[in-house]
């Protein structure tokens, strides 16, 4: 049985050959350079699997996976901009590295050629492909408008971070795993489970992002802990806690989360206290087991052997019970 | 015969008539505002036209059209933020209304949206359609990156500036006939000679719009004229005037086009002298001239009855022989 690894390697290797020819290179340059920074390609393995579970070809399933990354890396440099976020996977963001209109441009070029990959679907399962690709795509949009507006939104609920998280993060896992199992042959009720699955193990993924960011242990997770604290960010942990906190608590977290002019260090400790206090961290993993049993849940409905679908529910584990 | 105000307003009903429903409103907004600010639609018209000449019905075309121009307005958001440009069509453009952030995302969104329209086609003809689409979405965004980087080069030729113009305005003309002319159920052929028909169609087309932005009519052409010269733009009308002009009008030229300090009148009639003495205006209506040429012959060659095409001679007249 293929590892993830395995799949991993198979699409770096073909990523990894892509050279767009074409002209500007002003255009074309930070294309190749994003889409070549170290990623986790969970999204195009994800792709690749779900062909396979159904008995497809991975090769069949490639163009589109391909398509998904290019999608996905086109929201990051957009991302990038509209966050004033210097880096990217360790390395300048394009909008720092270039400029802004660079950024913009290349991000939209990189859309435009996503289609490409995508219009290599047999042409009786195109127009498939094509709705999900283009409702995703329009989703990950809205999710990204809505975590822009919370940044200013004191009102923000628990269900209404959740519902960002599903649009901005899980549907492009669902929409990678509906298409690849389409490609694989898969029925259509089949894709559909495939994609509730990936819609809760989605949301538990950036649940357990929010909860490393705060609770990660620095020497396993190979970043600084607290940067979600020190923007001031709305994460679940935050409206969680906004949510069950007692009138002092809120009041203290309100105000540390108004302001950037606090000690840095003092604050990702003092907020880390009263998420302590309030038994944010085992509240946290709580909520992210409740959506891996129903991903575990959604991939039990899908019509193939357990055995096949072993490989998924270990990513689907990973994904949740990774430390970094 | 139907005349273009009919596929004008037909189209303009139609447009009135969308209104996305979806949410958040911050990103739907400024994608409802940008639609509904008044344009000439030429785009869209040319596919319906093109879908009629073959003995199509219009409304078959029309998600076609709409995705044009949708598509269109997509890159008038994104081009305003990158030329810093205020106004659009005479109202504040979205990232000033707004802000870049929206801008960039409410682009990027009906972006997306206008794939929605694309993939409305025929199953039979979407793979077709969807490659033409994809193909001129890319090569609009490298002309606009080759307009963005030309700012700064000194040594643009007209060739080079031609090509640009071509990528960046022609090449979405040529589509929205073809598309059309495919729609109508056009053999490839005839397809292909009616984008040839708007690619040159589609440069005549722009150069008249540097010719009017210098030496328009301000009674008729209903705007301040002296725009380019006063950027700096390198226009055709500029490029021409370096090529042929002797040392001294060169220097003052280039004098002239590397700051913005000068007098604002004195600069538009000192560098409106130096054309007229080249006869500019005159060598930039021959080029029109030439182009709208060449594509009367790439329409000559398309096999439907002249009485047929009057429209589209008609239409193309008109985009060269405009006042304003």
């Amino acid at each position: 049985m293929r590892e993830y690894e395995d799949y991993y390697s198979y699409f770096e290797g073909v990523l990894n050959q892509v050279d767009f020819k074409g002209q500007p290179k002003e255009l074309y340059e930070p294309i190749l350079y994003t889409l070549k920074l170290k990623g986790k390609r969970i999204r195009p393995v994800l792709t690749l699997m779900a062909c396979e579970l159904f008995g497809g070809n991975i090769e069949d399933a490639l163009p589109q996976a391909m398509a998904i990354e290019m999608f996905h890396n086109f929201t990051l440099i957009h991302d990038d901009i509209m966050d004033n976020a210097p880096l990217r996977r360790g390395k300048e963001s394009v909008f720092k590295k270039w400029n802004p209109s660079v950024a913009i441009l290349s991000g939209d070029t990189l859309f435009a050629l996503a289609y490409q990959y995508v219009q290599k679907a047999d042409k009786d399962i195109l127009p498939d492909v094509l709705d999900i690709f283009n409702k995703t795509a329009i989703e990950v949009c809205e999710g990204q408008q809505y975590d822009l507006s919370y940044e200013s939104d004191n009102k923000v609920t628990v269900e209404q971070y959740t519902d960002m998280i599903r649009l901005k993060t899980a549907v492009l896992f669902s929409a990678s795993l509906k298409i690849g199992a389409l490609i694989g042959g898969a029925s259509m009720e089949d894709a559909h489970n495939l994609y509730d699955f990936g819609i809760n193990i989605g949301i538990g993924f950036q649940l357990k992002d929010d909860l490393l960011d705060t609770f990660g242990d620095e020497k396993v997770f190979g970043k600084k802990t607290g940067k979600d604290i020190l923007s001031n960010k709305k994460t679940f942990l935050y409206l969680k806690a906004l949510e069950i906190a007692g009138d002092r608590d809120r009041k203290q977290l309100v105000d540390f989360y108004s302001s950037k002019n606090h000690n840095k260090e003092q604050k990702i400790e003092s907020v880390k206290n009263i998420f302590r206090n309030l038994e944010i961290d085992r509240l946290t993993t709580e909520e992210i087991t409740r959506y891996y049993n129903m991903s575990v849940k959604s991939l039990e409905k899908v019509n193939v052997s357990d055995e096949k679908k072993e490989k998924l529910l270990a990513i689907a584990t990973k994904m949740v019970e990774r430390n970094k």
